[in-house]
């Protein structure tokens, strides 16, 4: 790379950075970009390969793989892209077994589960409660939210016990949280879920796999292939694999014009960042396919659909039925939070079979083929498939989330502000981060409303003295005109020590 | 380095890394012990260095500072390193300000603040709950303090919402965690907040300046001695300032000869402890000194402690006499937590005389010099005092935070069990991470005792799945025989991105 001078270095090759990558390019095709990515592939969190099925061998997602009708900024992208869309198939009787290995185990077919009356109701209300307060929250400044101090000082499971009157449904909500974030309720702010939920348009939103929702539809031949598809768009010659990023050193330009003089950041980035980072631990999930011959649980009636609680002794907390758009049989699971903690070894793959026996018969046990992905295991990722946000962030460090610094814009799924941890939120985030980048480097590309969009989001306000109305830029970085970097996903990468040290960007070239 | 081998590699020459490095030579002088260490001094969160005062110059310490006479670890260490002590001065009347900017500014001279009836009776209540529970806690296996699920879900803000009923409490609590975690109440498990308090013998012992308590005494000449008296009887030449480790690899040793295969960890660490250092956040405090001619406060009848509530709009929350035991006046203290990163331009120094003329007399205004010190900005600290464990690590992840990977053993004072997070806690756990190599390189020279201490730290009980009792070694990785590493302040290291690309050390001299 010594000698080459790029206009825009692109960290990530994630939906998020290829989306921030090809917006540039669309709008400027002038710009000299580069993209760099530790791993061997693009698609980030996101990756879809083959495994032996019915008729041989079939391609599934091992990461993110729904998308949902209200996710306009990936549905849009999709369809950019010419890729084809079929629902996840939800038909037949659902499995739902709480409250210890003991408890009966229960079928339903509508969208509620068939929980006892007492359960039922205190859940409506429950939902009711988070909804109104979802109602109320600002996602683009959460700190603006009525309450958001309190809301923000508990954990999710601190507001449980507070509003869940039943046993069965706190066993509910934790299967839940287990199943989006892949962490524990008592380990994630209660404003931070709130903000989580209502970018998703409302919890039942994060839940069902009903029209609007996050599990109702799936992409032909796999979700990597928007991050694919992206790649070849802005050109894979512009893209280097398996160049993980070493330093971000960024120069001091005072004229425009390329001086020697480099600011080495001692730290790299200011307190604020880092102590955000510090407080946003990323999920375990450990994903699984099981490919069949045939789909006998949709001749025995099922959906494929299983829930079940932490105190049931079964590994996973959700299945799905994950036939292939070609026809192949399968099932699709997650073994998450706590239980992902515990599960570990390789003895899981017998666990989650014989719980497949237990719940759908005892043809699960005639598999084709097992297969599963630990995203904890996954260099440059260290987990799946969302950082979540600690107690005590989002009212302190929250205004360095989106906050420039200096040549450095950030991307990843983490930012986005609607399906904030969704590919849509990863598609929005590199949106933005390009408009950022454009409006710094040819700000005449951008319409009036898109460079309004762009100052409105850097001008958050901190609310960090409470007893003081002064208000203070505590990341007034002085914002260095000449060269842009955008961090895709780089929330995670600052997440994982294994990760930081393959993760930084020598960027002497820029002064050379 | 190439070509030379080592039975032990000490990474970072803080209190506890050296502490370790100290003992193994002690017990066994033939060990060859090399300690790396990324800063140019040793000491790490521990430094003491000369101002301008009223007798031309004089040394005080910007990071740690007191012992208290209950730290028996360090004590000892003091004792035999040849140091001397004197009492933190605390005669005369106390400043108390809570409540507001407009709140009456109160002074007193017991040890209980001067506080309305209704919010003294509250405080005592509320610490005797504390203390209660605290009896409870088993600081080993904190998983084993009853209701240890339901008191790691929440935060310690949780906590006194619950339990606290006065505002002029809530507002005491959060100067007194503000003061000792740097954090905000908001930012812990209430689970910690008990074992941290526990480890010191006692809520009240982290907050007072009395005999037993944690500001009791300081060190003549500065707490950094004890680093370098240390370093000296190591050995300097066993010391390596400024070398940052970039890596570690273990060497796979079948046979305790060397051989040329490696494992390389990926990741390098197993899940849990990854997940344990992602829920670990460091605090954030900055440190002042500012020297006067005169202890004029002193004459004014203060003691020189002033405490105050974040609403007041006083950068810090607490300061103390530090007058030197050569006689030069001085006042010491610290902008904290939310605080810390509201104030984190130079402006601060203004706000703090302001504040100082406003509690102790216009003579505040005359100071010879203002130092102070962000650990934030900390090169391989990130932060201080120390790294608080967020809701939901203590139960989940609890059993790696000691527990050795392969030849790595863990020290740091967030690893010890009693007086954790402070120098004596430095101390304990320097001396259990040297038994533990020693039990692998030359298990002949421990006692019996010894050795019953190191197997029994290994057995700590993993509380992963609620529902069944199995047991699961989640940390099975083989101990391989033949060289040792001692990661002190390692949980410090791996919370810092901004560190982590140059904190790692290359083992590949193992095996050449």
């Amino acid at each position: 790379m010594t000698g080459e001078i790029w206009d825009v270095i692109v960290v990530g090759a994630g939906l998020s950075g290829l989306t921030a990558a090809h917006w540039l390019r669309e709008r400027n095709a002038k710009l000299k970009i580069l993209i760099l990515e530790g791993k061997d592939r693009v698609g980030g969190r996101t990756q879809s390969y083959e495994i032996p099925a019915a008729n041989g061998k079939d391609r599934w997602d091992f990461g993110g793989q729904w998308v949902g009708s209200t996710q306009t900024h990936v549905l849009e992208l999709i369809e950019e892209l010419d890729l084809q869309m079929y629902p996840q198939f939800n038909s037949g009787r659902k499995v739902h077994h709480i409250g210890g290995p003991r408890a009966r185990v229960q079928t339903y077919t509508s969208s509620i589960p068939a929980l006892n009356p007492l359960v039922l109701l205190d859940m409506s209300l429950f939902i009711l409660k988070i909804d109104r307060l979802c109602a109320t929250v600002s996602v683009d400044d959460p700190s603006l939210t009525p309450d958001a101090s309190e809301l923000d000082s508990m954990t999710l499971h601190s507001y449980i016990e507070q509003h869940a009157w039943t046993r069965g449904l706190k066993e509910e909500l934790g299967v839940a949280v287990r199943s989006v974030f892949g962490v524990e309720p008592a380990q994630m702010s209660m404003l931070f879920f709130l903000m989580y939920s209502a970018a998703a348009g409302g919890v039942l939103a994060l839940l069902e796999s009903t029209p609007g929702a996050a599990q109702e539809l799936k992409i032909k031949g796999g979700t990597q292939q928007l991050s694919e598809r992206l790649a070849e768009r802005v050109g894979w010659g512009s893209v280097r694999l398996g160049c993980a990023v070493k330093a971000i050193w960024q120069v001091q330009c005072s004229n425009k014009s390329r001086v020697r003089a480099k600011i080495e950041y001692k730290p790299p980035l200011p307190t604020q960042r880092e102590y955000l980072t510090q407080r946003m631990p990323v999920g375990h999930m450990i994903k699984f396919i099981v490919t069949y011959h045939n789909a006998f649980w949709k001749d025995r009636g099922f959906s494929g659909e299983i829930v079940t609680g932490a105190s049931t002794g079964c590994p996973f907390c959700v299945t799905f039925d994950a036939t292939s758009s070609n026809g192949n049989p399968a099932l699709v699971g997650f073994i998450s939070g706590q239980q992902a903690t515990y599960w570990t070894t390789k003895e899981r793959r017998k666990a989650v079979i014989s719980s497949l026996v237990q719940y759908l018969g005892p043809e699960a046990e005639s598999f084709i083929h097992y297969e599963d992905k630990d995203w904890a295991q996954e260099e440059y990722s260290g987990g799946c498939p969302v950082n979540v946000m600690a107690p005590g962030l989002l009212t302190y460090y929250h205004p360095s989330l989106r906050m420039p610094c200096g040549r450095i814009h950030w991307a990843g799924t983490e930012t986005a502000t609607r399906w904030c941890g969704y590919m849509s939120g990863a598609v929005q985030s590199g949106q933005r981060a390009a408009l950022e980048v454009l409006h710094e480097l040819c700000p005449s590309v951008l319409t009036e409303e898109e460079t309004e969009e762009v100052k409105s989001s850097y001008s958050v306000k901190s609310p960090l003295q409470p007893s003081t109305s002064a208000k203070r830029t505590l990341l007034g970085v002085p914002t260095v005109v000449g060269a842009a970097l955008v961090l895709s996903a780089a929330l995670l990468i600052s997440q994982c020590p294994e990760i930081l040290d393959k993760v930084k960007l020598y960027f002497t070239n820029l002064s050379s």
